[in-house]
């Protein structure tokens, strides 16, 4: 293949991206996780540099201004972002790349890099996903129905993905992405390289 | 999934289209075979309306003309042609169809249903392709050499498909056309009746 494939897992918060990209990288140990940047305060058991970066506004606002994130947002009051700089030498070295994002940013990233793989989690229903951010016990109500409200809206985003995957059952969702991406390794606009090797030989 | 995925393996005579459709059989055995109509004579062991419909040209040209094929093609002297009936029954019935066809017929069933999963097989390399067409050892010279020329030719449409699959190994190949489907079934455009399902619940 001529390069890296970038996997961008998106979706509605409470959708199971998280444990899903999880699962993917036990699956697929070659595959590289982008780190993003974030100045969100680390929950409990996340580390600096493997769970995100953790900086402050306004360092992280200088990198905006540097041109230098593949895609951020500011997301119930805190900024996320994926560093292109990282994600471009990955690829190019021919690494795959797994990017774990909310929609706003995949949408910025589809932008910005159209040749990604780009994959919506789908909750199986509304209601499922209310009980899985519930669950997490990180939110308060008023964040939690404010969150439901915006999945809701969310699900319209789908369509701009180029997969959607229903993750009724992570080990089968899993699976499904694996599938998906060892199928676009094969896609025709992928190889340009292939045929003119064939045609030498 | 709304309906079935119509797969359409192609690519050069000698390639290994057909082999690889069997190995696709066993591995998939749910999946169907669009059974083509002919006017060649059938080559030992192949059984009518297994291998082919073997019927004179005259009936041919009579179904062209009753706009009865997905696609039809003259090669080398011979008709063939893919029934549209069986094949629409099929897919609204939610089977998966396999289409093992020539470059030609690919690129029409393309312009006729672009919903299709259009795969295009390459062979390891132009000397190789002869080998095999050789070892095959029903085809004179001339008919070799006149292959060999379109064979060249026709790499060029390989990008005219969704994919390209190197087929340096029969298993290897057979399961990337695997993960091809999987992922297929998994297309955001294949999958609208799901949002609407996710939120009714």
């Amino acid at each position: 293949m001529d390069e890296g494939l970038l996997v961008v897992i998106s979706g509605p918060s409470g959708a199971g991206k998280g444990t899903i990209c999880k699962q993917l990288l036990m699956k697929m140990g070659y595959m590289k996780v982008s780190v993003s940047a974030t100045t969100r305060k680390p929950r409990q058991g996340e580390t600096e540099g493997i769970s995100y970066y953790f900086i402050d506004e306004e360092e992280f606002i200088n990198r905006i201004n540097n041109g230098e994130f593949l895609e951020y947002a500011k997301v119930y009051g805190n900024y996320y972002g994926t560093p292109k700089e990282e994600v471009f030498k990955q690829l190019k070295a021919g690494n795959d790349i797994i990017l774990e994002i909310d929609i706003q940013g995949a949408l910025q990233v589809k932008k910005n890099y159209p040749k990604g793989v780009f994959i919506f989690i789908l909750p199986p229903s509304l209601t499922e996903l209310k009980y899985r951010i519930e669950g997490r016990g990180t939110d308060s109500k008023e964040v939690i129905f404010r969150r439901m409200e915006c999945a809701y809206d969310e699900l319209n985003y789908a369509f701009e993905y180029d997969y959607v995957v229903l993750n009724d059952h992570v080990e089968k969702a899993t699976e499904k992405i694996k599938h998906i991406i060892l199928a676009e390794k094969n896609r025709a606009i992928r190889n340009k390289a292939i045929i003119s090797k064939i045609r030498e030989k």
